[in-house]
Parts: C-alpha cells; sequence; structure tokens
C-alpha cells in the first residue's frame, strides 16, 4: 500500500489521507489499494511492465453519490480519477490510466438496467451493464431486440459506446446509439445531456439532440465527467437475416473489394460494419505461431498459403450480413450477389437467420456476445498482447491498397507478422494494423513500439490519423491533430480548464491534460 | 443610423467608432447600418413590430478573414454579434437577433462550394451556400446526388443543419449529416473539428468523430463560435423511388396511424421523416381563410369539412415514401402496403420516380427545394405570419392524441385555427403546433403569443419539450429544461464564458446568455 505511485503533486501523507477519507465515506469494500489490487488494474497488454500507467488504486462506487462522493475528495485532495465502465478497453490500455497514480474509478459494480423498453426500442443502463448480461436480460425476458457488441464482448455497452467501439449489425456505430447521458462533473455537480435536461421528460431516450448545443459526444474518448447512466437504442429482432464469410484468395483483391462494399455502404444494401481481414485473422484466433512456423522474422508466402488452405480462407476474407424484413432482407442478398457475381469463383454462402434460432454462431453478426477473437494474443507465444494502429481512410480501394503496402512492408522489416483488417463504415475505413507480441520478450515489444511509432509518422504523412489509441500514445496521436497549431486540443484545454480546474478526471486521456500538468505532458 | 438600438453597455460614441474600424477593415460595402438595412433584418413574421429585437445593422464578409476581423473588433467594443447563415429561420425569428442593437452577421454571401465528392457523397460548402444554389449546382454538372431539403428552399444548407431543422428524404436528420466544422472562435481563432483538427487530413468530410471529444453539435442552436466552412453528407440518387400522398378521413385516425407509421419507421421499411399534417396543411398554402369563413374563432366543423373535400383530403394527410435499388424500393412498398391494407378504403396512390425524371413535382420528397409551403403565413390575411410550437413526444398513438385534444382545445379557446403537424422521426414524433396570424392584428398577434406560452406550459407539465424555438421564447422554453436545477444550462454558461469571455457571439441564443448580460436574461 505504502509503495503506490503517486501522482504529482500529492505526497504519501496527504495520499493516505485520502485514502481515509474515501474508506470513510464509501466503506473499505471501495476502496481498493494494495498491491494486488493494482497489479489487477495494470494493463494485461502493455508493451512492457506497464508499471508506467501503474495506478495508486481503484474505486468501486455503486451509485451516483458514491461517485459524487469520490469527485468531491479528489478535488479536495487533487487526486486524479481515471474512470473506467468495466476497464476491457483491450489494447488500448484496459483499465490502466495514462498517468502513473491516478485512482481508477471502477464502475463494474454500477450495473444496473433501469429499463428496457420493448416498444420504442432503447434501454436505460448503467457503465457498469456488460455485453453478456444484457444478454442474459434480453433472452430471459424474451425481449425481441439486438445489442450491438464488438469483437471483445467483456465489455461494457456504454463504455464501448464512448470510446467510439463499434459492432457489426445495423447499429454497429454504438456512439451513434448513444441518446442523453447522466454526468457527475468535475464539480461533482449531476448534468442530463439532450432531453433529460427536462426533469421527467418523457422522450430522453428518444431524441438525441434535446434543445440547444448537444453535449453527448463531447463525453466521448475525453475526460470531461463520469458517465453514470445512458440511454441506448437496440436494433428490433429482424424477421430475417443472412450472413456469410467471403474468401478471396489474393492480396490485390483487396482493391476492387473495397470499392465494391463501399458502393454497396454508400446505397445503403449493406448497412453493417464489414470486417474485412487477412488470413492471419482466424489463424492467430484458433492456433499459435509456433504451430507453423518457428523461424525469424515474418512468416514466409509458403506458411501464409498453409494458413490459408489449412482454414480454407482466401488472403482477405470478410463477414457480410443483410438483416430486415423478409422482402428487403431477401431484395438486398440479391442485390450483394449481382454485385460479386463477375468477382468471386463460387456463389455467396448465405446462412439464413430467423427469430428462434440460435444466434450464437453467427455471434456478433447477431448481436450475440463473443470472445473468441481475445485468443489472438496468443499467437507469439508467452504473455501474449495485441495493439492496435487504426487510422481512418477513405472507402477507396486504390488508398486501401496504398496503405496495405506502406504497413505490410513496415511490419516485415521490423519483422513482425502483417495482420490488418479494413473495416467498411458508411463512408470511411476504419484500419486497424494489428500488432501481435509476447510481452516476455523485451526485443518484440520494443519492435511493436517503433513500429507503431512509424505508423503514427507514416499516416500523418499521407494525410491520416487514427480514431483511438493506446494509452501509451495518446499524446503522440493527438499531435498529429495539427491544424493551426493544434487549435482543436486548444479548444479541447479551454473546457477542460474551465469544467475540471483541478484537473482530477483523467489526466492524458486522449492528450487532453489540465493545467496544472500540462508542462509534464509527454513529447 | 443614429437612431439604431445599442446594446447593453455600449454608447453611440463607441458604437460609431466600431462601427467606423468596421468599415476600414472591411470595406463600406460590407457594413450595412441603415434605417432601412436594419428593417431588412426584422423578423418578417414578428409577433409585434419586432423591434425589440432590431439589430444595429448587418455585416457581410465575404471570407474567413473578414470574419476574424468583425470578431476581433466586437471583442474590443464588446459589441454582439448574431451570426446567420442566410437568415432564413423562419418562424424562428428569421435574421434577427435575441438582444435588440446586436449586429447580424450575415454570411450569405460567403457561399462557396468549395466541393462536392461525388464518389463519396459529400460537400464541402460555406454556410452562404442556399438549397436553390445547390440544387442548381448538381443538375448544371450532372451530379447523382441528392440533397436533403427543408419545407423552406430559401435557406442555407449548413444554417438548417447547425439548426436542426430536417428535410424529408432518408437524410433528412440533416444535423446528423454534418461532418466537420471550420469555426471562427469567440476570440477569433480559427478551429477544425473531427478528422479536419489534422492538417490536410484527407478523411476529414468521411468520418464524423475524430479522434478524442467531438464538438460539432456543440456549435448546433448554440453560440460558441461563428461556422465558416462544413462538410456535409449527401444521399446518391436512388435508382428507383415511389411516393405517395394519403389521406385519413377521421382525427381518431391519429391513433392508430401514428402506431403503424413508428412501426415502419424502426424497422427501417420507412426510412425518411413522414409529415402527418391536418387538413390545413394544403388549404393553408393555396388559399386564405377568408375563402372560406369569415366569422369569428376557429374555423368550424363544417367548414373543415367543405375545405376537406375540396382539396380532397381527409382531416389527417400524410406523405409516404420508399428509396432504393429496384428490389429493396419493390419490397418496402409491399410492406407498406401491407402494413396499411385493413386500415385504407383504397389503395395507397404510388408515384414511381427514376433518375431523369423531372423531380420538381415530388418536391422536397425527392431533394427539390420548394417555398410553396411559406404561402400558409397568408391564411388569416394581412402582412401575416407563422409560429410554431414543437414538443418532442415518444412515437405513440395514444400519446400524440392526448397532446393533440390538449393543443386543439387550446387553440379553439383562445380563438384560433387549429394546425399541425405530427413528423414521425426514427424513434420520436416532432409535433409542431403552427399558429398562423395576421400581424397587424394585434389582438391576434396577443391571442398567439399567449397560445404559446400555455402550451410551453402544457408541455413542461406532461414531460415534453421543443427541440428548437423562436427568439421570443428562448428564454422560456430553456427554463423548461431544469433538471438539478438548470444543470445543462450551467454547464452551457461555463463553458460560454471561458470561450466567450466578452459575450460577443449571439447574446440569449437557445437560453445561453454570456456572463456579463445574464441578470439581464428576460424572466
Amino acid at each position: 500500500m505504502s509503495d503506490a505511485p503517486l501522482p504529482p503533486g500529492l505526497d504519501r501523507a496527504s495520499f493516505d489521507k485520502a485514502l481515509g477519507e474515501l474508506r470513510k465515506t464509501l466503506g473499505d469494500d471501495k476502496v481498493l489499494a494494495t498491491e494486488l489490487d493494482r497489479q489487477t488494474y495494470l494493463d494485461p497488454y502493455a508493451l512492457g511492465t506497464g508499471l508506467d500507467h501503474e495506478s495508486c488504486g481503484a474505486l468501486t462506487p455503486t451509485s451516483v453519490e458514491d461517485v459524487q462522493a469520490i469527485v468531491g475528495i479528489a478535488n479536495a485532495h487533487k487526486l486524479p480519477l481515471w474512470p473506467v465502465a468495466r476497464g476491457k478497453n483491450l489494447g488500448y490500455g484496459a483499465a490502466a490510466p495514462v498517468l502513473a497514480g491516478t485512482a481508477v474509478v471502477d464502475m463494474t459494480r454500477m450495473n444496473r438496467i433501469l429499463d428496457v423498453d420493448t416498444e420504442f426500442a432503447h434501454c436505460t443502463i448503467e457503465p457498469g451493464v456488460g455485453f453478456y448480461q444484457m444478454d442474459e436480460h434480453l433472452t430471459a425476458n424474451r425481449i425481441p431486440l439486438w445489442m450491438s457488441v464488438p469483437a471483445n464482448g467483456w465489455g461494457s455497452l456504454v463504455g464501448n459506446a464512448l470510446e467510439r467501439g463499434i459492432g457489426y449489425t445495423p447499429y454497429g456505430d454504438n456512439t451513434s446509439k448513444l441518446c442523453g447521458l447522466e454526468v457527475v462533473m468535475p464539480d461533482g455537480k449531476l448534468v442530463r445531456t439532450g432531453l433529460g435536461a427536462m426533469d421527467g421528460n418523457k422522450a430522453w431516450a428518444n431524441y438525441q439532440y434535446g434543445f440547444g448545443t448537444s453535449w453527448d459526444q463531447m463525453f466521448a474518448q475525453s475526460n470531461f465527467g463520469i458517465v453514470t447512466k445512458a440511454n441506448m437504442w437496440l436494433m428490433p429482432e429482424p424477421e430475417l437475416s443472412f450472413h456469410a464469410l467471403v474468401n478471396l484468395p489474393r492480396m490485390e483483391d483487396i482493391v476492387w473489394a473495397m470499392d465494391v462494399l463501399a458502393k454497396l455502404r454508400l446505397s445503403g444494401v449493406v448497412d453493417h460494419n464489414v470486417v474485412f481481414g487477412n488470413y492471419l485473422h482466424d489463424a492467430s484466433a484458433m492456433t499459435t505461431r509456433a504451430d507453423w512456423y518457428d523461424g525469424p522474422g515474418p512468416i514466409p508466402d509458403d506458411v501464409a498459403e498453409k494458413i490459408q488452405k489449412k482454414f480454407n480462407v482466401g488472403w482477405w476474407t470478410f463477414h457480410i450480413s443483410v438483416y430486415g424484413d423478409e422482402p428487403v432482407a431477401m431484395a438486398k442478398k440479391g442485390l450483394i450477389d449481382a454485385a460479386f457475381k463477375d468477382k468471386l469463383a463460387t456463389p455467396i454462402p448465405w446462412v439464413p437467420l430467423r427469430p428462434g434460432e440460435p444466434r450464437e454462431p453467427l455471434a456478433v453478426a447477431a448481436g450475440k456476445p463473443f470472445v473468441l477473437p481475445l485468443a489472438v494474443v496468443n499467437w507469439m507465444g508467452g504473455r501474449g498482447g495485441h495493439i492496435g494502429f487504426s487510422p481512418i481512410l477513405p472507402p477507396s480501394g486504390k488508398l486501401a491498397w496504398e496503405a496495405f503496402l506502406r504497413r505490410k512492408k513496415r511490419f516485415e522489416a521490423m519483422g513482425l507478422d502483417y495482420y490488418s483488417s479494413f473495416t467498411v463504415g458508411h463512408r470511411h475505413i476504419a484500419n486497424v494494423n494489428m500488432i501481435l507480441y509476447d510481452r516476455d520478450d523485451a526485443e518484440m515489444t520494443k519492435k511493436a513500439h517503433d513500429l507503431f511509432v512509424q505508423m503514427i509518422g507514416d499516416a500523418r504523412e499521407e494525410g491520416y490519423g487514427e480514431y483511438r489509441t493506446h494509452i501509451d500514445f495518446m499524446d503522440a496521436v493527438s499531435k498529429t491533430y495539427d491544424f493551426n497549431g493544434g487549435a482543436l486540443m486548444r479548444l479541447n484545454e479551454a473546457v477542460k480548464d474551465t469544467l475540471d480546474p483541478n484537473g482530477i478526471i483523467a489526466p492524458g486521456k486522449n492528450g487532453i491534460w489540465p493545467a496544472r500538468l500540462r508542462k509534464g505532458r509527454v513529447a
């Protein structure tokens, strides 16, 4: 306990005093500050020990009043807080704070499902509500609504939406399905956004904007408050859906495939995020590298071919679905078949799904939580980890190809296996370049780090920026947002300093530092 | 000139000095400050003379640098500014400011179409770009993209989106189609939001959120800066669309019709805002009240019947459309027919539209600007005006019916003709209660005012709030947003005071006053 890292400006005596007040106010069981507790909140995929992001402990509130009490004590002692929903932001730091010595505010115990409205298809939930929990609730109560679930099903609905995670149904832009938040502000005051700014408003969860300026997105990927409640829209169960996995044999296929998919997305024929990934997608989840190859450097082409053959996949594979009332789903399926007719050797192997049929085999495509993809971290052996460099591109085959070539070369020059996906959104591609590593191999984690830094620079040069990043790189990435000398960050900072003068909420989150810690910003 | 109203705290000498500096910096032709100029910027539909909202003149910048110069001089003299895009916010005050003596910043001359990207279906435009101008550009260049156009086609694409106006195609939630803004902040600094915060980012117009907190909606219905540029998403021309006007004979039909439409909206079969209005919708645009009735009080039932017969409409009429590739459009049309089959005496009279066919007859349903609906203001005779009270309801037939009965009774008790629409959005109803009046009839405008105030109170009591309002009522409506003592407004004010310490941008907009004028807030 006494060897907990301390945040800048807080000495051990003041820290112990703060901790004492927290224990007294919240109760001992809500203050977790042993060494083991601190280890629990380390980044399990850290590039290195992760101790540079070690918290001073964690607080586990169970009510809005608890959160307000925490914020009050934190202000009094200038104790920085790092709010996490369920702490499963894996690949981005999980529950670990940017600044060592920050106290994690773990909202996992605030996990009430306050309302699920079947008629209007929305819910009101606390940040601790997890995908599995909500799935059980919907199933047990036979509520015909689907969630939008990200690849990692361990997390929180609200947390994922606030971090701008995505799912793979038509409701997959999770952040766009938030409809009103309740937030404890840095001064402890409780605010409700949107129509919820009217006490007892009956349409809070029905209309996103409210009256006047809208703040929901202010609280995403930022540090202006602690969200304690959110309304989210859920998808009415479709009468029929079809799902398919499509394989493309050659790496060059990405060029035409991106163009075809982009057109289908823009016209609305395909209305979900299409994950388009290379052959390591399945291989890395279901086997380890050692099963295939134990040489140095990246996997050679002949091994890559063996992997593709074994998993019966192409160089690329993508998942595609249609959803809707039966005639609409049939019409869309037909249009997709037509769009790919001259491009594929075999017809698209559609699998139908109707209400009442088991959705588990289709997993995220049918709104069911799933954790198998996390197994990719075992690829390199040892204590595995992954980190993704994720710039946003326009949805163009040519641009995707150029980005692909340059990134692949960078991976290979570094001796790392190239693994990436080009997820096709409504009008963009989120290109996740996933670095897999063995945390116990110091040389490898150094290479992963250096590769990440190279890619930030390459992308900036090309005119692309990341939409989300790991705590290690929040400063570096935020610095690539450099229009007019970083004018947007100056706006962030002005708002930060006003709302959070003591700089207690998540210092350094997405590059936003409070005034008192700004000079300490990582270069 | 010398009798221009002055804002609080600015004496005539200082005002003249500011005006002189503005003339010198911008050029005489960009400073409009004669009495006639001021009259031009009065609210043409004001309930009364409109002089309580008279500007001190208008500034008409033609560049970002002009806007920055204006903001600089305004800060030096504490001259409040009221930015308008094209000033056509009719029914909400048009170009007139809340606070008399404020200078209008009329962006009409900043009307460059900087880019239209046909492949990715977006544009980059200045706020002065009007719907007719863009329509001409798209038509002349044979660009197969559709705008989303509101009922009043005179306005600005950007202005309408920032005020949360709506259109009637699947892209009808205009504010949700903004994808990155360029803004002159109150201190004169230029900020770009979203991915545009990276200089030269190639995907600025493709992805809405950027990295970290997103500010686009901060600049909607607010006063935190002057938008000088915006990216907006346009809709790819559909291969086929069908359009129909459906009549429902009895006022009670709203109950089942709202439920049917809400279900079709939620499932995505209908993916546009459905305007569902009473019989005065057409009658008031094409005739005047005097053509039908010259008695006192609201129109009697037998006259209402005569009007419905003449226009061959029911008590309610609504416009419904489907859009898409041919098989999708056909499938959706079939589903709508099935949903209404047992409810309507005759089949839905669908009109098809394909590329190359004239879209004008379908007007806003086909993304073409249109101004006929503005003729409703002539209904009562004299210099007409309209003002709409627009609370947001959940999309329920029962709730719509209750709201309908109470509002109708209020209109009739006040001796005014009940005219309203219940526009069905994705998960909500925007219920516009339109008061039509003769501005030259002082008794009538007083009644209109009193009715509006009554409806604010009624709706608050019921748990509903407006999504947008007239400059006369911005304070009153913002006060209905009362959760935790108006906590959201305190947040607005904290941000306002930081970003705009001199309180120069749009004092009183949507109830947000700068510190120095806050005590002057209308009760």
